[in-house]
């Protein structure tokens, strides 16, 4: 740990802004009049809020444990510095859709930005049934842009390996992925939860099923050694800060060169989670039925749009020394191409399906749960949405080949929502 | 370029070495009576062969340039720091069968080593018909060993990350590759050559051939993003070093973490060649006969060996974090994770004879041409044979998945020793 580094609190934290002429500036009036407000609910982090008289930011501190879990599970500080990195890249690639980074100490594994205000976590208002008009363009704007530009197809290969080499050192984190969302929810671990008793039997039939423990490490293997963009790491809804105006992409301290397929799949896996959770926050039957038509009109689109900006994207800024134009000359070989970039697409998709499959599991079985069935009430119906949601999940992980179309996907995420598990049923 | 390098000639390295006890030990006798030979046939560096009263050793520092294309291909230095790294890592994993490093200095780029003798180029042995019952033994466990123990299966993911990072920076050598192998024998290229006008057509319709230019491009993807493993990077038969007792690898520059399958691929690949070329080299119809026979059977233990021993390493040392073992508890996971270990033997395999074909195109519509064809002396029998490794290598990369099987393999390549192309018939 670097001995400037100490757990900041309010006075501590009050005296060290005071000396960021930029922060000062943007907070206003006297240092002393600012409010200072802890307001973490991740899982890993301090995050403070502090606003002054001219106005807000957010301070970010890493703390080298995980917060959820406490200082017996120790997680190394520099998590902070791979975070800051992630957001200046981002930044560039795909201006104003993650926060403005007004100041970063690495020694201290502090961030601190602007206040995003009055964005709110996006799961929470999913849950509450909001619908989000700017969502879409702007997660597919993120997504595409992120990936294609840090990817083979855009970036030469030197400045990739470089690239690869500086997320090297963020392991730690990619270790938390490797073990919480790959491996955890299919054997007996003591982190392990879930709606008992309604789901024990489903938890216990995916710890024995071996079609989903091969299909999971295909999954764990392509995680660990497909480096094929920087990916975020970490992009589920409640790392997406939304009004009905913006979007912001927030937290990417698990960010890494991996397999973009991660990224699409934490957007549509979360999705697909919200919309299976969406009957059990209803108050009459049917009130969230436009809510839910939404949802499933925005998971097909997510996909499609995305695959229409990154296609263009590589139509229009093939800079990478994968696919060389030269080998794709005149118009057979441009159409040649571009039946290859299909193909390309396709790949991409199932490792997408995989994902969202292998990131729904893990939020149902695994150590870390969400809101969306975490706050539906009645453990029971908690239950029966979350038994949809392995259900839809399971095949998607295992018959992966079977889902080759979004529409396939939420045609049986549709079915999935009417199913019935047999503990409803009695 | 490090202040102190500058290229050595004879004087001055014959100063230098006598500095390193080490060397001066093993050499003998008074400085001035060792004998210094510069003997560099390969592409890159210059190799110096140093004899005194006592023994010998070889030293090896790399140009500022491409050796077989001069000062206008600069070339880095660094490639002799990371031959050394992979050297010594070899030399961990496959104890025996690298030569053994006695100094290096990364000012000087300078690595000195045993000298191997009465040890030949394998592939000078192969153009004079030699068998060599070692090699496959040796070579079986080069590959498997260093193979399997660098990757997912054998390594925590944290370390295997630092082995990337550490090799990240060797990307110049990954480009001669890029460049060479996966793109300029599909185009037109100037350093590109072949025997004309033998093979002009074929070459011709090569960089017309949309259908290859896919599976190369796709090759290649491969190549630029699947670190596996630590890669030898260019293992063909040049790269070997025998007698009818021994093996060694030598001359890892190309190290990095890429694909598997392009080590494997290239060994094959360049058996595929010597085969083919035999016929070239007969001073009698049939005379050798038995050589080839042995070639097949050679390559076709290659893949079996490999495999099997690559399996057994998996079975007993999987201490990576790839296939976690508590998935597969239990008989019936045991037998799962068996069929699944399987199934990554057939990806691998594919991929090998992927890579193989690729090494082979570039080897007679590139720059960089080997002495099996080189050496025929008759240039339309050298066509002849060469068209013949073309036809074979095509086919290889364009319809993978019908070589399901080394069998396959060598039963096609049987068949393309007694094809004859058209100017052949003529």
């Amino acid at each position: 740990m670097p001995d400037q580094y100490r757990i900041l609190k309010e006075a501590d934290l009050r005296d060290y802004l005071s000396g960021l002429p930029e922060v000062s500036k943007r907070l206003g009036g006297a240092t002393a009049d600012w409010t200072i407000t802890e307001v973490g609910d991740g899982n890993l982090n301090l995050v403070f809020i502090i606003k002054g008289s001219a106005g807000g930011i957010a301070a970010k501190q890493a703390l080298p444990y995980v917060r959820l879990v406490g200082e017996s599970w120790p997680l190394p500080l520099s998590r902070s510095h791979y975070e800051y990195l992630a957001l200046v890249n981002q930044a560039k690639l795909a201006p104003s859709l993650v926060p403005h980074v007004l100041h970063h100490n690495e020694a201290l594994a502090l961030v601190a930005m602007e206040l995003l205000e009055p964005h709110i976590i996006m799961r929470k208002g999913l849950v509450a049934g909001t619908t989000y008009p700017r969502f879409l363009d702007d997660i597919t704007t993120f997504l595409s842009r992120t990936l294609f530009f840090s990817s083979d197809l855009a970036v030469p290969a030197a400045a990739k390996k470089e690239g690869i080499a500086t997320f090297a050192g963020n392991y730690a984190l990619c270790k938390i992925t490797e073990d919480l969302i790959f491996t955890d929810p299919y054997r007996v671990a003591e982190q392990n939860r879930w709606t008992s008793p309604w789901l024990d039997a489903t938890a216990a039939a995916f710890r024995e099923d071996l079609d989903a423990h091969v299909a999971i490490s295909r999954l764990k293997l392509k995680f660990l050694g497909s480096p094929e963009a920087l990916i975020h790491g970490d992009l589920h809804t409640g790392s997406i800060m939304v009004t009905e105006r913006e979007t912001r992409v927030i937290d990417p301290e698990f960010a890494f060169y991996g397999p973009m397929g991660f990224d699409v799949g934490a957007v549509i896996g979360n999705l697909l989670m919200s919309y299976l959770a969406s009957a059990g926050h209803e108050r009459s039957p049917g009130e969230r039925r436009a809510f839910e038509a939404w949802m499933l009109e925005t998971i097909e689109q997510v996909w499609t749009e995305f695959s229409r900006k990154f296609l263009e994207l590589w139509r229009s800024e093939p800079k990478g020394d994968a696919y060389p134009l030269t080998l794709f000359a005149g118009g057979a070989g441009a159409k040649r191409l571009e039946t290859e970039r299909q193909a390309y697409m396709a790949r991409l998709f199932a490792d997408t399906v995989g994902f969202s499959a292998a990131k729904t599991i893990r939020r149902i079985l695994g150590l870390a749960h969400n809101i969306d069935f975490e706050w539906i009430e009645d453990a029971r119906m908690r239950a029966i949405c979350e038994a949809r949601s392995l259900r839809l999940a399971r095949d998607m992980l295992v018959n992966t080949a079977a889902y080759a179309t979004i529409g396939a996907v939420t045609g049986a995420a549709r079915q999935a929502r009417d199913w019935q598990p047999d503990f409803a049923r009695e």
